[in-house]
């Protein structure tokens, strides 16, 4: 291997992984969580874990709502992979804590002590976990004492002063959500999105930016959700429907007088929505799949059941602005900061 | 249900729907396969079945290539779901057929007696199997007596008669991927094909059919399937190489003299090549993720794990054009019939 393909690999995290041979770290069923760090790695003494919301979903009915239940699982799953990658959901979340020890070929490294949250899925990063130390089943954060590897390739943010660390962390979980709703909602005239929770919450004011003429649809089983968003005005139309009913959801979305949409967002955390997404979209269309409860095949054989040619998205976790732009959001409205719970502190 | 709901449920085919009830059929567990024709669907006397390569390739390993083996789990997969929709790869294929009558609303009826592929996928036509009459345990297409309910909303094309029918029916099975190739190849510099296979050999003349100055890259780890398609000058750089291993497929890639992709398209039958498709992509390119091998999950974090930024498409097998722009390549490219094995009849 030449020096170059070297320096890839390190970048990446490949010498990380223990089974199997020649995977990369996200795919792999295992990787080696043991110190010291390494060269392209920045060593960080984690805190809290944000589980994504479709493992969260997962966890918490496997153990019925039980937080020592889902700290076991957690502790389970970290045990014999090494990471927080929930083999059911094949999903897992963001970390915060504190730069412990710097790799010496880490490009900008970040200084010792600084509080950061990883911005790759926790599917890749390398996780020793000490203990559980508190599980609250109605929140994805898990506070914990672990250390972990973050990759030079993957990167990390440094928390913003100026946002409680626990919005701030919920926040960085769904960020990249709001680039690419806003890269794709220009020219939209009817925006859907499916699902009220944070990542809804958040894909509903990056919309309004890029299309301000847009009506904005949201639709979620929630109607405790749904009310809140629609009573900040951060959309237009709201609907009470159960997405995996796709005839329902349509006859519902369409009483309500919204069109078929430009673009829809899939942002539930419940699986089998594919269907109604593809089905209130425009001929045309785009679809963003961003939820991670999405099924592959369903989505590709979507557009086939209904007869439509739509363009389809696979939400990327990666957010190139390192979150920039979703921050910018909260700190410019107060309805979408309400919505959130989310009240700036003096920096 | 007013009109127009009850309209579109008809179209959709949903009264098929046997299990879970207010699915759609290509999700749905089961479907009613029983006569007879209803008013928005088109009965198909068929006499053969071309299945996906995913599912061919899973079922021919689960029955050790013997025949009896895969016509048994063929029989089995119909009897149980109403149709043929492997559970274990959740996709289908295509089939042939004569129309023996047609309903009362549908739009643009074909004749009786004509000569019809469905260009919806397999895993949502309710299927009703008599017999399987032959089976190759090498060749997706499956020999069988059966009646098949096409409807109304998801399409199928009339057999072209300058095609033998059985390449002819190889070619609708992955014509969508030749419209879509089309489309997002402009403007691209490199365009990297991941698969020798049809879809595969199809999507490369595409490409250069819309970027006639590309690169076009070929890889799979078939070196005989990618001589054939170098020698006919199908792509200007093959590489063999496993795409399961991802930092040797970039080595072997990039040794071969190949530029980060613009454009990457997915069309293997094996699964866990996600990371090699977002490692040979420039940052900033597209993939297109066609084969149903795909998983979302890793396919959404692969971006991730490499910290690039990728547009990533859901491939869709609805063909808006009926297969017809694949079927202009095939007529226009001798190199192209040859790799695929075609001679043109007169008609």
């Amino acid at each position: 291997m030449d020096q170059s393909a070297a320096e890839i690999a390190g970048r990446l995290g490949a010498g990380r992984v223990a089974e199997p041979p020649g995977a990369l770290p996200q795919p792999a069923q295992r990787l080696d969580n043991a110190g010291p760090v390494r060269d392209y790695e920045v060593e960080v003494a984690v805190e809290r874990l944000c589980l994504d919301s479709t493992s969260h979903r997962n966890l918490r009915e496997r153990a019925n709502g039980e937080p020592d239940g889902i700290g076991e699982l957690i502790a389970e799953i970290v045990s014999s992979r090494g990471k927080m990658h929930n083999p059911e959901t094949d999903s897992g979340g963001i970390l915060l804590g504190t730069v412990a020890a710097t790799g010496a070929a880490v490009a900008d490294a970040p200084q010792i002590g600084t509080r950061v949250a990883s911005l790759a899925s926790l599917t890749l990063i390398p996780l020793r976990l000490e203990s559980v130390d508190h599980v609250d089943p109605d929140s994805p954060q898990v506070d914990v004492t672990a250390t972990a590897y973050l990759f030079d390739a993957t990167g990390w943010a440094s928390m913003p002063e100026d946002l409680p660390e626990n919005k701030a962390l919920e926040l960085f979980d769904v960020c990249a959500a709001a680039s690419q709703v806003r890269a794709l909602s220009a020219g939209a005239e009817t925006v859907c999105v499916l699902g009220a929770g944070h990542a809804g919450k958040l894909s509903l004011p990056a919309a309004r930016d890029s299309a301000p003429d847009a009506t904005l649809v949201c639709a979620d089983v929630d109607r405790g959700a749904l009310d809140a968003v629609a009573e900040l005005g951060l959309c237009d139309i709201a609907v009470a429907t159960d997405l995996r009913d796709p005839l329902g959801a349509l006859a519902a979305v369409r009483d309500a007088g919204a069109e078929p949409a430009d673009l829809t967002i899939v942002v539930v955390n419940a699986p089998n929505c594919e269907a109604a997404a593809a089905l209130l979209t425009a001929d045309g269309g785009t679809v963003l799949f961003f939820s991670m409860a999405t099924r592959f095949s369903a989505a590709a054989l979507a557009a086939d059941g209904i007869g439509a040619e739509l363009r389809m998205i696979v939400g990327s976790g990666y957010a190139p602005d390192q979150g920039d732009y979703a921050l910018e959001l909260v700190r410019g409205s107060e309805p979408l900061r309400r919505a959130l719970g989310i009240e700036l502190v003096a920096a």
